[in-house]
């Protein structure tokens, strides 16, 4: 049996009629609809010559034993945002799937090497607001007691949810055990964003994802009647969040890879008849290089006190929340290039923005890449989340090929 | 009796004792407190010579009748915002008072002309947001259709609240017979603004009450992962909103006295993750020359589609509100001018960026005028508003000689 990426094609809209509706999928992690899934993807695997088992987080782990006990580690998750797209997390998880059943195929379920594909648990974090939560526990990054309290717009508790899914949060660090004999990790996304469809590009090489810092900053100014107090009079703390919201991007474009994003802004009183007296700005600043990143946090801390004294204003930051950059392995950044360009002819390097399991993979030491695939649009987390199915199809053949070559080199290495 | 300028410093204490919490005043117009502090003025009047009725939109008219009916008016209101000043509104109010009481004294209940006072109902519109309601139909202006379902934040409807306190809306045209016989119109006011308090004067002299141009701008682009989405590929409707928020500014300091305000900016999905997708911004333009007006709304315009064309976004204009500028009496300003220097040695004529009552008097035909008297740090609508007490008593000599000046023109003009 050789690889049949039609086939993923075909499971993706079968996952994708089983648990979505007129908004989208609802695969959000801890719910009914998610275990479905999961029930879903075990039926698929039943004819297949593996182990698998549910680890302390709540990964689902599905093991194609080979001669060696190194094993080269394929995974994506099939949870999803609420009214989330048909592709994000799955494609990973059935690409890999497909991947998995033609190794078996070709080494009469006996291969050199083992090999595991990982469904990873609550990847999105859009229940509770805390994403990576399963790879977090694999590599030993959780936070436990920040985590255990976290509830979701109900009210119900996060670890109430994960126990109903038999998970108990304090297990957490047994999950650790997974890592052992891990010698490599891949994993294909689609790019949720526009840069590969912008250079007609259906694959891409990812270099690791980029670090981030996030911040609330908070202008101080004078609340003040806007009929009565003249334009010189004011301490406007509107003038100065907009003076930075505009300069984040010049600190942005300093650099070739760099992002700033001003999100939200938020203005009290907040009323048509009063100049605005504080102003809230969330600030959102990543790279893949830590330096440029930190060069980044220091230019917008100091443009937006300058910003503050010439609205005679004054400013204060809070750190929402950061991480630093992680760059995947050189090595299997080259032979993802090598796979990629194999199958489409070209290939391009780039970082990713968005956060992915894999970089808690890379964090716990295990050497580690990803691809994308091109977004149409660059579209995710909506039900118009798109890709070509031609794509799709060569995402799946780049997969098996950058397989092949990465248990070529943990054979070469061991 | 002569004139007592401390025994309104007095009253307005006394009023302030018996109508505010630890938040400030809650004379908020058809509640409970409001009638209280109307129960306590017609207290005040009961050993006046004087007729006194409510007419039919609920404002409080006390009647000095004179030899003559020609009448001069002088109003205020007792009414306040939630969490209000004690000066706002009361001080015009009880300065004119202590005027009414200091011509009755003199004339001994028969002065030449007819002198009536007017406490307006609901010039604040704190509770349904129509101000100037009494006023309004006091002049005819009224909007009865439009006003009537208003409701408040509990849901009780504009309608209902007034009925409780005995006005019925579909009688508002008959409160415009009050217009007979009436000469003048004077109000007295605090600043609410720094102007006055910046140039070191108590007292000023009111050109008019500046017209005003209120919209929504809407500023349409593309929601996008703030992580995957690069800087050149971004539809950020932010952006476009902050240049706008800039350059407002530089609309405004064309003129010399015109006002423009971004009061309020909210961003869709407004999530630190996201590039804005849509922002909605509030622009409020003020000034007393309707040309000047005019052309600064065409100048936003212009800046706000251009802005949109280079942020690849788009933008649309909805007025929430507008009204013309509203010039007063050349002749009054002139007397007011000579009663402020006669009492304070100096004077400065300034347009109010606020509305007035004194606005919907002056749009009846009604010769108007106001003075203002200083407003410590510009503030107002808050129970830290104040004035200096040597001011509140130099504002109540100056009305009165302003009273006295506008008799004498009324009856040469008879």
């Amino acid at each position: 049996m050789s690889l049949n990426p039609k086939r993923t094609v075909a499971e993706l809209k079968e996952i994708r009629a089983l648990t979505s509706d007129e908004h989208g999928a609802q695969r959000v992690a801890w719910t009914d609809t998610w275990l479905k899934a999961r029930q879903w993807f075990t039926d698929k695997i039943k004819d297949l010559p593996v182990e698998h088992h549910y680890d302390a987080a709540g990964n689902h782990w599905v093991t194609l034993e080979g001669k060696s006990d190194k094993a080269l580690l394929l995974g994506g998750h099939l949870d999803s945002v609420p009214n989330g797209g048909w592709l994000d997390g799955v494609l990973d998880v059935l690409a890999g799937l497909e991947v998995l059943r033609r190794i078996s195929a070709e080494y009469s379920g006996h291969p050199p090497l083992t090999v595991r594909l990982v469904d990873w648990a609550d990847e999105e974090g859009a229940r509770f607001g805390r994403s990576l939560l399963g790879s977090s526990a694999f590599a030993g990054t959780h936070s436990i007691g920040a985590d255990r309290l976290r509830t979701d717009k109900d009210g119900v508790k996060l670890e109430d949810a994960l126990r109903r899914c038999r998970v108990e949060i304090d297990r957490f660090p047994e999950a650790q055990k997974e890592q052992k004999n891990a010698a490599a990790y891949l994993e294909l996304h689609i790019e949720q964003g526009p840069v590969l469809e912008r250079m007609n590009l259906p694959l891409g090489v990812v270099l690791g994802t980029k670090g981030v810092e996030r911040h609330i900053i908070t202008f101080h100014g004078q609340e003040a009647h806007s009929g009565s107090t003249p334009m010189n009079a004011r301490r406007d703390a509107l003038a100065a969040a907009a003076k930075l919201a505009l300069e984040i991007r010049n600190i942005a474009d300093r650099h070739p890879d760099s992002v700033c994003t001003v999100g939200s802004v938020k203005t009290f009183p907040g009323i048509v008849t009063a100049v605005v007296g504080r102003c809230e700005a969330t600030l959102d600043q990543r790279d893949l290089n830590a330096v440029i990143l930190a060069e980044m946090y220091q230019d917008a801390q100091q443009a937006s006190r300058k910003f503050a004294a010439e609205e005679h204003c004054t400013v204060d930051w809070s750190r929402l929340w950061n991480i630093e950059p992680i760059p995947f392995d050189a090595h299997l950044v080259d032979l993802c290039e090598q796979s990629v360009r194999e199958i489409s002819g070209t290939s391009h390097r780039m970082p990713s923005g968005p956060l992915h399991d894999a970089a808690e993979v890379s964090r716990a030491g295990i050497p580690t890449v990803m691809m994308f695939v091109q977004s149409l649009k660059g579209i995710s987390h909506n039900k118009i989340e798109d890709t070509k199915e031609e794509h799709l199809e060569m995402a799946v053949a780049a997969l098996d090929r950058l397989a092949s070559k990465t248990m070529a080199w943990i054979g070469q290495r061991a």
